[in-house]
């Protein structure tokens, strides 16, 4: 088992990292980007261990996009809190067809432990994030076990079933457009036929619509969605995922905005809110 | 004479849009990145014009890097300042070998009006960036005429020039890591000896270093550099332009940062200074 850093640039006082890592739970090598804020380097021989926010990206992303683009390493300074983000699926297996759509395969995990052949000797991506990513980074960086998670899009989805069947692992969730209901919508029905097979009682484990049924979780979901958004109504569903939330009293916050599309130019306009709210809930210890 | 708005995104309450039009200096469509912020919007019929940075980018960019990496948006929001951004060279004329170097060639027009043959038919990005630009923006856009002027790398050779050799045109100007001495360097002796031909004379009127001793603008000029910059020492000669514009009592604050590197990391992590310093000169009227 290696972990190695491949790069770093220093960012907003910090320190822009990206990592490679033998993720067992993948049977493959794995990149991670981290973002270390100042509050968290040696000074006078003291590590202070910060808290850290996993960030989980869409489809066709890898562990760069959101560290290139979402400019949120200065609130991240600001506040203190370290960002980890993960790649979007395993890399190097090559199946026969892993690599010829962008919403399966490569870059297309879509957060699950695929059940199906030849995908589940290496997308095991929900087990990896849930458990290896977590003690990996826990074991490396300079955090504390103070945890939230995020994402957008596939990963919004991620990091809403992540939150709603381990809420023991996460302190604070939010998403930015998520896949709220992947069992209706093409991108999710094509992900989970593909990973978990024909049976969809299987694809209730990891859709956060059918999870409200069943989590144990009461941790308070936050949602920031674009009214522009190309995919609201086609692969999101977040009416549907609102309405069921309602009626079950779940506590979402959910809230929609004019002229926002599916972009990175979306995320990067309210991530400092996320961050934010996820401070609220890992800094106070 | 065509110009046309390919796509646009909202953020930061404000308008990121990409262009293209006729670029009739280069002989070639162009691209352009723009960002509006919320102030020039029309609101009851009544457009705000407001001023306008001109950015330009380093080797290999194009018009989108720096909308996508350097997190300025929220900043130009918060100031009322237009973001215009050109792509770094001509596009689409495929000259033999024009696409096979980094450091010449597509992506690296370098500023200069090119006199050598095949390249002078298209490079004649000085006279882009200083006149047709400018008059496209201007007639496009609800911007005024106060324009400030920035650029990284290559870019920020650009930025020096255009201002050195222009002091009429813009009010406030800016470099991230600059080549600040191109004749003295190899990227810039590349680029020179491709586009100018061998006899240095020529390379006097494109080289911010020797511009400081014909220049009669007394503009001031910010600059910051990384300390970690791998291109400092080797390509970039702050020290030998610090030294001359001293020497001659040119006003230049350049500021010198530990640990920060030539990426875009730097750029995001130091951007919003620069931002706040060209309005002082833009937003005074």
């Amino acid at each position: 088992m290696t972990s190695e850093l491949l790069k770093q640039h220093h960012c907003f006082g910090g320190w822009q990292q990206r990592y490679r890592h033998t993720a067992q739970t993948l049977n493959c090598e794995m990149t991670v980007s981290v973002f270390l804020p100042p509050q968290s380097l040696t000074q006078q021989a003291v590590t202070q261990k910060v808290p850290a926010l996993y960030w989980l990206s869409g489809l066709t992303c890898t562990d760069e996009n959101f560290v290139q683009k979402a400019g949120a390493q200065r609130i991240a300074t600001e506040l203190g809190i370290a960002l980890i983000c993960p790649d979007t699926s395993p890399r190097g297996s090559d199946f026969p067809g892993e690599h010829d759509s962008y919403d399966f395969g490569s870059g297309a995990g879509f957060y699950v432990n695929a059940t199906q052949q030849p995908w589940a000797k290496h997308y095991q991506m929900y087990d990896y994030v849930t458990q290896e990513l977590i003690a990996w980074a826990e074991n490396t960086l300079p955090i504390t076990q103070q945890r939230g998670i995020s994402g957008h899009s596939m990963g919004g989805h991620g990091a809403l079933i992540c939150a709603l069947k381990n809420p023991q692992l996460y302190q604070s969730v939010s998403a930015f457009a998520p896949i709220c209901y992947p069992s209706a919508c093409a991108w999710g029905q094509k992900a989970f036929t593909g990973y978990l097979g024909n049976d969809q009682s299987a694809w209730k484990n990891y859709d956060a619509y059918e999870l409200l049924d069943t989590t144990n979780s009461q941790l308070p979901i936050l949602i920031d969605q674009g009214l522009e958004d190309e995919y609201l109504q086609t692969q999101l569903k977040l009416n549907a995922f609102l309405a069921k939330a309602k009626q079950l009293n779940y506590p979402v916050t959910a809230r929609q905005h004019p002229h926002y599309d599916h972009s990175y130019f979306f995320i990067a306009s309210l991530i400092e809110e996320h961050l934010r709210y996820h401070a609220g809930a890992l800094l106070q210890g």
